[in-house]
C-alpha cells in the first residue's frame, strides 16, 4: 500500500547523507496520505545505506503501525502530533544537523539576517522554551511536538517551515517528503551564515520588513514571479 | 543565435556548483556581445544538473526576450544595468557563497588583508549602504544594480571586480561569464580567509599600499610578470 | 590467530580516513580477544591505504609482541592499560581528530550542550588533567593511560566511552573496534557542535539532568527503546 | 635530464589540490639535486589538472633557465635563496592554503598548543616581520627569501620546516618535494587547530617543553621511536 509514498519518503530519505544532514542514523523524513490519514515514516536506528522501499513503515495518526516488520522511528509521536495541527503540510524531516542543532543549543532562534533567509523563511526561525522536567518524564516525542505547536501560536507553519527544539535539533516540513528536506537544507545553510555573520560582527542587525517582505513574497504567493 | 556565448554561460554556471558556491539554485551567470548587445543568461530557478544550452535565454539591454523558451533570472535587471554602466566587462555571475554573503549580511566591505586578496581586487572589496524601502518596493533589481553602481563611482570595476550587497550577497564580474566565475571563487576564498583572521586577531590590519600594489600589478596591467 | 578479530580491527582503522578522523597515520584501533588476553593493534607509522590484515600486530597484555613482523602502534601501552582498568571494553581507539583535539588543546572537558551528546556520553567528557614532567619522560605510553583512569575515577567507562588527553587528543572506546570508532565518530561531531555553540553564545548552558536521563537511557540499559 | 626529480616534483604539485592546499594555480612546489645545483620548479601560473613532466621547468641557483619551454614560478627567487641558505632540505612548497594564511594575515607565528604541532615543528612556528617598501618594491621574491632567513637567525630549519611570511601565506620544505608537502599539510591542520582552540579558548597555554620535546623526539633523531 502507499508505494508512491513510501518512494519519495525514501529518496527523501536518502536525500539525507546526500546533503551531510545526517551522521548515521540521526534523522529521519515522513510523508502523510492525508485522504487515508496515514503516515509513511523510516524505521528506527536503520542505517541509510541499507534502507529499501520495504523498509518504510506505515502507522496511522494514533501511532498504531499499520504496515511494515519493523518498528518506526522513536520520534514518531511528534510527527504525527504536527500533522494533526499543521494541516497544511504533507512531509516531516527531523535531523541533528550541524548549524541548526548549534543554534538549539545556543537556545536561539535564527534572525533574518539576508535574503537568502528570507526567500524561505518569513521571520526569524523560533527556537523552542526548555521543556520541563514533567514533558521531558511523560510522553517526551508527543510533548515535543507539543512545545514546537506552542511556539506556534502566533505562527503560520506554511511560511515558517521549520523550528529549533532547544537544546536537540531542527525539525523542518514542507507540501512533501522531498520539500521538507529541500527546507532543512535551506535551514541548515541560514543557521551556518547567521552564526558566521555573528561572529563577524556582533552588532549585525535583521535585514527590514520591507526587504523580507520583498524576497518572501517574490517567491511564494499570489505576486511569486521566481522561477519558471 | 550565440551558440558560442550560450556554451560559454552554460559552462560557467555549471561551475558553480563545482566550486561550491551554491546551494539549490542559488545563482546566476551572464554573458554579454557586446557587439550585438544581446546578454545570454540562466533561466530562473531551474536547477544546475538539468540545465542544458538550449534552456539558455537571450535578452536584449532593455529586458526583452530575444530567444528562449524559459523565463530569464529573476536577476537580469541587475545584470543589464551592471552591463551598461561597466562597459568593460564581459560576464558577470551572482551567487549567495556562504562567506562572502556572510560579509554582505555583516554590512561589511572586506579589507585587503593579505597578498591572495591584493592578487585579484586593488583594494577592499566594498559593501553596498542598505537599500531604501522605495527602492526595495520599486523595481527592485535595477536598483539593486544602481545600488552597486552608486558604491562603484570612484571605484574601477575592472580592478574591482566584485561587490557585495548588503543584506543579500556577492555579484562578481570579468572579461567572460568563465572570468567572472573565476574572481566569484577568488571572492569567496578571501571572505573566508578575511573573517577568520578577524576571529583570530581582531585588531588585524589591511597589508600595506605598497603590498598591494606589488601583487596587484604583478599580476595585472603592462608590468604584469606573473604566467606565462 | 585470531583471524576474525584482526579483519575487524582492519576494518575499523580502515574506517579512520573515511570518517575523516585522521591526517596520515595519525591514528589508530585496536581490539582484544579477553578469553586469549591478547590485543590486536595497527603498526605504527604505516599508511591506511597500505594496510592489509597481514600487517595487524597481536601482543599480548604486558605488550610482548606474540604475532606480527611490524612494530606496533607506538600507542600500544596505553591501550593495554585501558584494557586492563576498563574490563567491559573490546576496542579502543586514538586519534588526532580536529575538533576534539581542539578541546583538549583548549584544556577543557566537553559539557553536554545537546541531546546528541546525551544520546552517547552520559555528562560532560572530560579532559584529563596535564601530564607532569615526571610521567612525561618516564613510560610516557603508560603514564598517558594512567592519567586516563585517574580521570574515571568516578566515572563509568561504559557509559562515557571517551576522553580528552589535556594538550594531545582523544581517545574513544566501546565493545568492539567497529564501536569505537563509532563512538569517536560522535565525539569528533559533539566536540563540533559544542565549540561552534560556545562561540555563538558563551553564556549556553548543558542541558538539565533530566533531558540527559531522557536521551541516554533512550539508548541505553535495560529501558532503551530506540533501535529495532 | 633530471627525470626522477621532475617525476618526483610533478607528484608533489599534483598533491596540493588532492589535499586542499590549493586554490587555482595558488602554490608550487620544487625540488633540488645538490649535486649538479639543479633546482626543479613548476612553471608559473600554469593549472594542475594540465601539468606534465615535460612543463618542470629546470633552474640554475642563479635563477638561469636552464631547461623548460616554460617561465618557472614567480616565487622562484624566494625557493632559490632558500636552497642556498638551508643547506640541509631538498624540497619547498609555496601555498595560499587557507588556515596558514589566516595566521599571516593576524601577523601572528603559531604556538605549539597541542602534540600534533610537536610532533613534526619543534617549538612555535614563526611568523615574519612586515616587509619594508624597500623590500616590497626591490627584488621582492629574493627579499621574501631574505626576511624568512632573518626569521630563522636562531632556529633550525630541519627542527622548524615551515614559516609564514608575514601578511601573505606559508612556505614549508622537507628532505625531498613529498615530504615538503607532506609538512605543509600538517602546517596547515595544526593551524586550523591553534585558531580553533584560542577561539574557544583566549587563554589557551603553548605545551610544556617537556612535553613539546617528548613528542618531537619521539619521530625525529637518534632516539626516535615511532613509526617501522
Amino acid at each position: 500500500m502507499l508505494e508512491e509514498l513510501k518512494q519519495a519518503v525514501l529518496e527523501a530519505n536518502l536525500q539525507l547523507p546526500q546533503y551531510r544532514l545526517v551522521t548515521f542514523t540521526w534523522g529521519n523524513v515522513s510523508g502523510i496520505d492525508r485522504e487515508r490519514g496515514l503516515v509513511v515514516i523510516k524505521p528506527s536506528g536503520v542505517a541509510y545505506d541499507k534502507l529499501t522501499i520495504d523498509d518504510m513503515v506505515v502507522v496511522d495518526l494514533t501511532g498504531n503501525v499499520v504496515e511494515g516488520d519493523l518498528k518506526p522511528s522513536s520520534d514518531t509521536p511528534t510527527h504525527l502530533w504536527l500533522y494533526k495541527q499543521f494541516p497544511g503540510i504533507g512531509g516531516i524531516v527531523h535531523t541533528h544537523s550541524t548549524w541548526a542543532t548549534v543554534w538549539a543549543q545556543a537556545g536561539k532562534g535564527i534572525p533574518a539576517l539576508g535574503t537568502t533567509h528570507a526567500d524561505y523563511f518569513y521571520g526569524e526561525i523560533p527556537c523552542t522554551r526548555p521543556m520541563t522536567n514533567e514533558e521531558i518524564q511523560g510522553a517526551y516525542e508527543l510533548e515535543t511536538g507539543k512545545v514546537i505547536t506552542e511556539t506556534f501560536r502566533f505562527l503560520d507553519p506554511l511560511q515558517m517551515p521549520g523550528v529549533l527544539v532547544h537544546g536537540h535539533g531542527p525539525f523542518a516540513w514542507g507540501k512533501d517528503p522531498a520539500n521538507a528536506v529541500h527546507n532543512a537544507v535551506v535551514l541548515e545553510e541560514v543557521a551556518k551564515m547567521a552564526a558566521r555573520t555573528y561572529m563577524l560582527n556582533p552588532n549585525a542587525k535583521p535585514i527590514s520588513q520591507t526587504l523580507l517582505d520583498r524576497h518572501y513574497l517574490r517567491k511564494h504567493g499570489a505576486n511569486a514571479y521566481y522561477g519558471q
